[in-house]
């Protein structure tokens, strides 16, 4: 594919710009029909969708029909909140007479469309964080044009679902501009969409390297932009020994089955296991171990992140004081996983091992106590999850426990396994640094929308405004 | 003053991270007696703290005690708003049984407090923007530490209020570290605060080129935390025909007096007036002169910011098109209020006229018809206030006005001046900018909590965690 020239970048954010004003007056009914349109076009596309993405990502069928179906609940799940009224909070002060402090105007608060949003799609995702994903179902929802950042992983599925999409705006009636795509192999593309003066908030998921060369670009504007990055994350699991002792090979089976799910590539897929050391949890290594060396996961998404991922692993294979656990073949035609360990000490005192490994790899931590299976999870540094299994009683212990995996994460889970992402209202997929540049946000679940309503405050205003939420 | 050196600063961020987790587990009540009795404190020192703060700022007795009052409306304002729950958003979505992605997991949304906050005092309000303003309410009532960076503009007045403050977390037996304070007179402090790894979020109210070099430290940090920054602002006044036709002199007396009012020292002193040509506007411009040139403000905060002003005026008035209406005297004992007037296209093409000049001067636009106000509405790049006069019929134009007004700033007011911020729900203190470095977040108002609670979804989490809303 041809990369988009400047002019190209320039035409679409100038469109995206035109667009704004309307499409952030459409009524409800008009984004939640385009939203619903989206899903059923998506839909009804994909016999020929699928196969398109498989060829680009070697995702295989059965895990992109799943996601094409999240993508299109994503979409009608956001239809539905827009339909509520969610996208419109709206809290009003009556005046008070009387001098201040006391005394008041009366006062309203609204959120208001941001304006036009860039979304940059990511490649593990080709649907559901992709040209129609939840970036762009939460901005459409907010009542903002985007300009879609095509990923260079998947050019021929971005551009056939982008048609469908402009097929289906323009069948509604709405402007052209509502929604816009860009293309481009390199990060020149990235860097002049964010720094077009018409672009009023940037949404990425992606590797840290790249949200932090576009966030420098966002902060770097003559008028800064939000920028609301979704990073790299390791996702911590801790196991308490009861964990261990009553139900080590199923949580053994399930933990390897999420370390290996989409070959590893998944934001949340988990990184580092950290166990203390008895008879149970060197049983729990064993199984797990010998559970992802069974595992023959699919290719990954291209040759450079297969490169990135046995230059990461053999990292960590190289690093003084880790075992080898699980040591897998870096020439074989599919990645195989790995599984590396090593003490409290080592961990905490390095940097390298708190780098993400994307990809099919674990690094288990073992330890010789609870304090010390809190302190390396205290040496995280930010993730989307942590889990933490045999924490359910409420303990001083268990508390400090809680305490420490809210202080670096954005979900804490107490079963299962943290891949699988459900698009709720109360869904967080957003952590402290660096799985977030932006911790205070969501990009999955319907808080997503947030990121892209400012709120206003309206003083004295004349009831017409009042009685539209704010809405101009 | 001695500035607090590299290991005061270490030694005040290690006790606030110590006290983090004692704080944050706090209760409502706690919260709320600490708040009240700070309120208490400050009235009981009433006749101490006032005088010092007139020496030190030159801001007078009346303007003071008024300051004092709304600081203790502000603290006993969180306190309500803590003892009804406000820091304690909650939700939750129930398990759906099935597969992905209808089927999904017990999920609920907490808020939880992010740790110590390092607050940037201002000096234009010794109270109410600093040792116990309103960050340090909205951080406490978050239940998050604060390391205070105090004003090197109020020496005095800091020490002897943070002494009250100390007094108060003692015997209420709240942990040292709950409120610590650092000072200095230049950039170093600040930077040693911003770069401590303790810090979790930093509040700052002040310049945009003291602003922007610290939200660069935090952004430079290894693990980055948010900067909320309240820089500058020109707040925008735009005066439809009718309004000056209808209600003129007295307008022209209510901004007269908002731009003198507390030497033109508040964040949201109007600095900006768009009329359109008419013969009401000729007199509203005369009337509004004629008040400027007859005030007499008293002296600034102290001579640097005098020196600024002086600078800052002498630069409007030395921009080619722009005509010098009130000429003050530059070496006057206390500063003297300026206007200045210029034309639509002057104005957009000019990004010096777009700056902030902090202090008793404004800038008179006259346009030629409503789409040129509009015009330099929307050239204007962020503030914290626009005032829209004579716009409260619901129109097609009065629509695009209020969408350009809500575009570039966090407040519309309809009537009256933009000086005198409420304190409320609904205030929303922050627009894009430069006015703050996050534009969707406030500094006043009750939701001037939400940007120390960060949200953390919590899957499949034990019966006491959900009941105590996620507060482990």
């Amino acid at each position: 594919m041809n990369d988009s020239t400047s002019h190209d970048i320039d035409q679409a954010c100038q469109l995206a710009a035109a667009a704004a004003d309307t499409f952030a007056a459409s009524t409800a009914a008009q984004r939640a029909t385009l939203l619903r349109g989206l899903a059923t076009a998506l839909e009804g596309a994909r016999d020929t969708l699928v196969p398109l993405a498989d060829a680009e990502s070697h995702l295989g069928p059965a895990r992109l029909n799943g996601e094409l179906d999240r993508t299109c609940f994503q979409l009608r799940g956001f239809a539905d909140q827009v339909e509520a009224g969610a996208h419109q909070a709206f809290s009003e002060d009556a005046a008070v007479a009387g001098a201040p402090p006391a005394g008041r105007p009366r006062l309203a608060r609204a959120r208001v469309a941001v304006g036009p949003v860039a979304m940059f799609a990511a490649s593990n995702f080709p649907f559901a964080f992709s040209v129609l994903g939840g970036d762009t179902a939460s901005a459409l929802a907010a009542g903002c044009p985007v300009v879609i950042k095509a990923h260079p992983g998947h050019p021929q599925l971005s551009r056939a679902t982008f048609a469908l999409a402009t097929a289906m705006v323009s069948v509604l009636g709405l402007p052209e501009g509502t929604l816009q795509m860009v293309q481009g192999a390199g990060i020149d593309v990235g860097v002049a969409l964010v720094r077009h003066p018409a672009i009023e908030a940037v949404a990425f998921t992606g590797s840290v390297k790249g949200g932090v060369a576009l966030q420098r670009e966002a902060n770097a504007r003559v008028r800064p932009v939000p920028f609301y990055g979704e990073l790299g994350s390791i996702n911590p699991v801790l196991a308490l020994p009861a964990a261990l002792a009553a139900n080590g090979p199923a949580l053994a089976t399930a933990l390897a089955g999420s370390i290996t799910l989409g070959c590893g590539q998944f934001c949340t897929s988990p990184g580092l296991v950290i166990v203390q050391d008895d008879a149970a949890s060197q049983a729990f290594v064993q199984q797990l171990g010998e559970a992802l060396a069974a595992a023959r996961p699919h290719a990954m998404l291209h040759d450079g992140i297969r490169a990135n991922f046995e230059a990461g692993a053999a990292r960590v294979q190289g690093h003084e004081g880790v075992h080898t656990h699980v040591a897998g073949d870096e020439d074989a035609a599919t990645p195989q996983p790995r599984l590396f360990a090593t003490d409290a000490a080592t961990f905490i005192a390095s940097e390298t091992l708190h780098e993400e490994v994307f990809g099919p790899s674990a690094l288990v931590v073992t330890t010789n106590s609870f304090d010390e299976s809190l302190a390396v999870l205290r040496a995280v540094q930010g993730s989307l999850t942590v889990t933490l299994w045999g924490a359910d009683a409420d303990t001083p212990d268990n508390r400090r426990l809680v305490r420490a995996a809210q202080g670096i994460s954005g979900r804490v889970l107490f079963a299962g396994v943290p891949t699988g992402v459900a698009v709720t209202a109360a869904q967080q997929h957003g952590g402290p640094w660096p799985s977030s540049t932006q911790a205070f946000s969501t990009s999955v679940g319907y808080a997503a929308m947030e990121r892209f309503l400012r709120p206003v405050a309206l003083q004295d205003a004349p009831q017409w405004l009042v009685d539209a939420k704010g809405q101009a």
